[in-house]
């Protein structure tokens, strides 16, 4: 098979219709895409690796959540700003047995990620290789000046995420223990292989400049939280009774997945103490807890049962640690 | 060393002054970077692999050559299209061995062409990995309506090109005859180590509006020629005796490398018969040559000495076939 036959494969599964709603006048096929921007919007650039052992395994992961995962973890960047994702780039380097039902397979995740996220796969580049290797580059927008960032945290602020922490990491664990090819339709298995980019929230708060700081949630909150502490020039306290954490296992267990569990692309934000009343316990169907408050200083601590403080190290995702 | 730690070697080398003269708003350290783009122009959006073995060898490529040519050859796609890049995300897969030195003298190659061509760093993805893996994506612009495409290509429309053909692929060769690691000084390695974006011609054909097709020459004359042709349903006609060629090596040679030599990032493109005479011979000290024509129908054809016509085979550059 040659290279031009891969392109072919991947241009069959491209929604013309999808790419002009996002401003894409030329996707694939030429040098580059072409995308035009809309007045009073920044652009938000971010990009994100998913390669065959590091972030998922080929011979446990679907193709199919393979396609949907690497394309939603890059959105999620965009959900941390506030923005609304545009278009994507694809790398893909691929073995040469897996042009067929693999690619297939994966393309079909790609798409139903890109419809239900409104975002147009707009070109990329392939290329041969032993292993599956992928990149996405997410191209979004945002109003001028309501993006969300990092460095707006001060002492007082009331700490919030979405959904429940842990979930993705007890999912991992589930898929390890399993045997061969995991189901897609394993419901324990649904927040690890098909995450949900908190797109409508960051765009929810964005819209009302109601947070102070924001970010997703890729690496765990024990790794996730320092860098808006370190970024803003905070230090922060999480109660460890008010964290959402997964059901079904030991409390202390569940409790030990939220703090330190990697993958669950939840929002953390960050939000003024008199506007803290203002957020609502759920925007579209999405939970929002608070879970502590920022304060003077450096460092988080975690507040435990008796009220005692107890320094949290991070114990998230940290490829270059493993 | 941590994730934190590679992260933090790499933002030493971001250069504020000019992710503020290319309107990033905010660059590393966010969710996302956030860019501003001009109004009345296109985002021109493209990515590119650089991997250890397929692209680039650890032990013969200097470490700041792969850093300038991970950069120059993704901005070279912006080149094909008569924009200006503006700013790039990075990503980076490293052995952990890799994050000293190595890392310290790629990321000078990849400041050297990220200031010589005006693109600033705006951010990226690092992961640990046994092999060195790269994918650089570029964000460039173009006033709106001028971008350079494929498929403007008409019967009777003259064919050109810039610089010498071959030259890169002649220095692949040397560098395989090479022991040990390639001198970055060495004149014959130049084109293959430190190719040059053809930018200022890919701008001023877009000015014009001169081009009626064009693309930037990657995988060698004989595979991206007919990419020209199918994008525009026509045919084409290569005249041997007129293609700029490599010097101090056979004719025959050199031609041979000239149709099929791959990594030149040299410009192709196509003007209207009575347009021709608007192209002069040298634009911004980079020499331009007519090298046939189009013509009805399909394929390639080369025009030989005696003036019979050759089939032209794709006989470049393809991951998927070797």
């Amino acid at each position: 098979m040659a290279e031009n036959e891969v392109l072919e494969r991947i241009w069959k599964f491209h929604d013309l219709g999808l790419e002009r709603s996002v401003g894409l006048g030329l996707g694939m096929g030429d040098d580059a895409a072409l995308w035009r921007p809309r007045r009073g919007y920044e652009t938000v650039l971010t990009c994100d690796w998913f390669l065959e052992g590091t972030h998922f395994l080929r011979d446990k992961h679907p193709a199919d959540s393979v396609g949907w995962k690497c394309v939603a973890r890059a959105e999620s960047d965009v959900a941390g700003m506030g923005g609304e994702p545009r278009c994507f780039l694809l790398s893909l380097a691929l073995p040469a047995k897996s042009t067929g039902r693999w690619l297939n397979e994966f393309l079909a995740g790609v798409k139903r990620a890109s419809r239900r996220f409104a975002c147009a796969m707009a070109g990329g580049d392939t290329t041969r290789r032993d292993q599956i290797l992928i990149n996405v580059a997410v191209v979004g927008e945002v109003k001028r000046g309501h993006a969300l960032r990092r460095d707006g945290a001060r002492a007082g602020d009331a700490i919030f995420v979405t959904g429940r922490l842990g979930e993705a990491e007890l999912g991992l664990r589930r898929l390890r223990k399993t045997r061969g090819m995991a189901r897609s339709n394993d419901a324990g298995l649904r927040k690890h292989l098909y995450p949900k980019p908190r797109l409508e929230v960051g765009q929810w708060l964005a819209e009302r400049r109601l947070a102070s700081a924001a970010m997703d949630l890729s690496d765990g909150l024990s790794s996730d939280l320092p860098r808006i502490c370190a970024a803003s020039g905070v230090g922060a306290v999480v109660n460890e009774a008010g964290l959402p954490v997964a059901t079904g296992i030991a409390r202390k267990e569940a409790v030990r997945l939220a703090l330190h569990g990697g993958d669950d692309y939840e929002l953390l934000f960050t939000v003024k103490a008199r506007n803290a009343k203002k957020i609502p316990r759920m925007i579209r169907g999405v939970r929002l807890t608070q879970i502590g408050e920022i304060v003077r200083g450096r460092g988080v601590r975690v507040r435990v049962a008796d009220g005692k403080l107890q320094r949290l190290e991070a114990m998230g995702w940290d490829a270059f640690r493993k």
